[in-house]
């Protein structure tokens, strides 16, 4: 169990080495599987998974996952994207190729509460979570050592009213360019414009969830009082929207009466960890395309 | 299968005729269960099944749910009513004692939607649900032939912004001192302040329930739009607050992005049916106690 | 709710008229999807939906399925057929094709209980399962003038040990070319490889299960006396080994020390009919592959 | 976040210094709980949670779990358990009574898997398992460090055909007398009777489990040849049957043909650790009572 003491990066496993993912979203049309399966065959891949999903027939969205072999893909790749643009221009895609030896880069926000910080480090270094976790940034410098016995940077950047975007600075420049991926891990702050924007559909946040949803302070208490039989959470892309961007997964536990308010929040706690773990390997395995406000998974 | 084509109404069991349960609630404080027990001991009943529940040690409320057997229940229930008054007024309890041979009757409400009340009549007629289905109130006419064919009364009201004072007026009356229970089973009209009254705690209805909720009209083109990974419906007893009552029970089942809103609805209508059935025999069984806005649910 | 005393079979939409499906298996290998969907697109099919999955990318097997549009499909379907048997021989697939507005034929046999049988008639009558209900045939008489009441002919074949060669003899002349699906909803006879081999991977059974499974008679009082948390049910295909046939579905219930051997068959039963109806209408929605001993479920 | 570097064991609370649990299991009769609540209320405690269960009215077992809070309980258990012994031997009781204060030591052994065993110190170091956790055993050396980071002891115990025995010794006396709960976490070689019989109803395994059951080697492989949809963890006390104990909590998760053997034991693993720690929970909490081969949960 030395992994518990060393970084936890994964080494490049050999059938990752010649492997990439292709995300694409455009118009729904005629021809766009056929184009896209006909350019990888005519360059030699291999289609090892390939889903697709359209929005609506008539006039909606397209989208596709498809994960390939290709061989000496590393020489080979830079002239199989500018070779598809021709494609991907006569239909209007946005699209990328993700190859897997390229690990995916994290920066993991927290406060002051760990159990879903614990459990993506902990995914990590069984090897179920196959990124590079570059850095933590905290406004408490509690875990710093935890963190760093990791080999993980531990950034403490405190925030107060007063210093917010200062702070927020402090952050932008850290992250600048080095991350592929931010995780809000029960983050207590409001995350500004300034990083969501460079980050569009990068940022992963969790939330707990009930049914019905609750308006206002303390929710555990006010799902206490309105005996829910029912608690969740819910991971999502971070929009400009509180709360509001697009659902990435949801998942629920079973609650009664005899559960108290700090039962709820136990149980809370655990729906958390592992619903955001799992929208993060979701994210790094390439299964997440956005469109408007919804996300399409492919798993 | 002739039970398809008869009443249904399940004849009266052996070991129902000497059992009764009891619900009490009442402020918390030292000897209740001493009391209550030794009561029904010293009355000759015997336990066969008993909960509490306190929800708080400190000045809160208690809740019990006691089950018993007693011989020749019959002529000797009223006594033991008289009796037990003296412990009732001592705790302040809230009590009711229901023999099981008393089946409780229930009133369903419907629109034009089926499926709650196909469920529920299927549940009844399988013996699942133990309870009398006194009628059918539906503001449609389309299903008097199919609910008649079970010999249930069916009594077609309509309902318009006109006549909504006068229907409601028909409804009470009809209801008048014949039903235990009212089950809106997608009834799509809200029932006023009137109806609600003399059934406090025993009108149960059914929605929808997403996490997260959405506010408006179309709430499941809205879960669509909005991506939603788990729909679920809530049960709940019906008061002033528009589906703001008594939660008793929820469930939910897992939705992906390949699910349009005809098939969100149609799973929607399966979580419903199933909710609501369960619901309507856990207060036919008496296992609900209500306690300000919450329900403390025996099962 | 006139559907209830009507055959309940729906109206092909319009969309229907020129939707097809297209289900494929083959050993995996570079250029499948291509070719396909280059077919496809070349004859002026327009995909809608398409799923492929690869059981494993070295030298494994190959699954897709198509979902597409084409005008005039009525009329160019044979011809399309035709072209299409060069790719698939080619490719060595197993392959068939699906038009929409051709409903598949279902035969449901059943013994005397009947909670699986009422479930796939509630949703086929409520347009959920999209198909022909053509016979219902049980060892019971019981059924008849409820089943007939749905314009539904019921066929009462009587099964002793004496006259079984005889009664399967009866059934397969009965079902002999006239159905494309045959459903045991809980019919408790071992159904011959006489009737299996014909029927491969198009006769659906379903049966309860539990966590750890129980040997010999009784499995739900065994169940109980185990003590068991969860029970569940498991819809498969059925092949000459007795429950041993590919899974399509299956779904559980949490239970609880409280709830009695009674108990555990109603809750059973709510599982069995759920989980039979999901599979039934996956094959009938040509989402189910069959490999060796196992399924392929596009959903 | 300095609970992760020192030994985690939580400070007794103010309400559990007057705090215990009674358990009680006994031949179902009339005046039991008349009989117990009488005599707590006599002695002066408050009955602050109370569950009975009867498992059949006529002639079969009674188990209640009374939760009670009495003032200086500590100078009074000794009278208070003395003086019930009267009420315990009219009735049969099988009883224990188990102050708050006094934490319950746990010894966890593990082998080289250490999904589980994390997350009981994980859950420990939260504050969600209240008790203490005394030592580890593991026929492996390899977390010797990583728990001893925690203040645990780690004690390493080779395990080989020919030292079974001896290993064996070893470790009772390691627990002699020093642990009330032994879990198996993941703990790999099959447990003699010398061990179980000391500890009878002490010992609680985590296995996987599936719908079907599997028989023989690589069950995660046949479980993705089958093609199951669920896959599980059962937790169970442990006796002489091999995975035949009582079973004390189950979960499953929903799988499909897409996750090979890796991703389905990667699934498994993260149910098995939620299920495990929750039948850990209760057994510290005083929520389970065994009768024959089959427990009752009172949570």
């Amino acid at each position: 169990m030395d992994t518990h003491t060393k970084a936890g990066l994964l080494p490049i496993k050999e059938y990752q080495k010649n492997r990439a993912r292709m995300l694409i979203s455009c118009p729904d049309g005629p021809g766009i599987v056929a184009a896209v399966s006909h350019f990888l065959h005519q360059h030699g891949a291999n289609i090892v998974q390939s889903d697709q999903y359209s929005m609506d027939p008539e006039g909606g969205m397209f989208f596709m996952r498809v994960e390939f072999d290709l061989e000496n893909l590393n020489t080979r790749l830079q002239g199989i994207e500018a070779d598809f643009q021709e494609i991907a221009t006569t239909f209007k895609m946005e699209w990328n190729i993700f190859p897997l030896q390229k690990k995916k880069k994290i920066a993991i926000l927290v406060s002051k509460e760990d159990h879903c910080l614990v459990e993506l480090l902990w995914q990590w270094q069984a090897g179920d979570l196959d990124a590079e976790i570059s850095m933590v940034i905290s406004n408490h410098p509690d875990m710093k050592a935890y963190i760093e016995s990791f080999g993980i940077p531990y950034h403490h950047i405190p925030v107060t009213p007063d210093t917010k975007k200062e702070a927020e600075a402090k952050q932008l420049e850290l992250l600048d360019g080095k991350v592929d991926l931010i995780v809000l891990a029960r983050y207590m702050q409001i995350v500004s414009p300034a990083l969501i924007e460079p980050y569009r559909n990068r940022i992963i946040n969790i939330h707990h969830s009930f049914l019905p949803a609750f308006v206002g302070g303390k929710p555990y208490a006010q799902a206490y009082d309105r005996g829910v039989k029912i608690i969740g959470a819910t991971a999502h892309y971070v929009t400009e929207e509180l709360d509001g961007g697009p659902i990435i997964e949801q998942d629920v536990q079973r609650v009664s009466h005899r559960d108290n308010v700090n039962e709820l929040k136990r149980i809370g706690r655990t729906i958390e960890r592992v619903v955001l773990a799992r929208a993060v390997k979701w994210h790094i395995e390439d299964r997440l395309l956005v469109h408007h406000n919804k996300t399409v998974v492919f798993n």
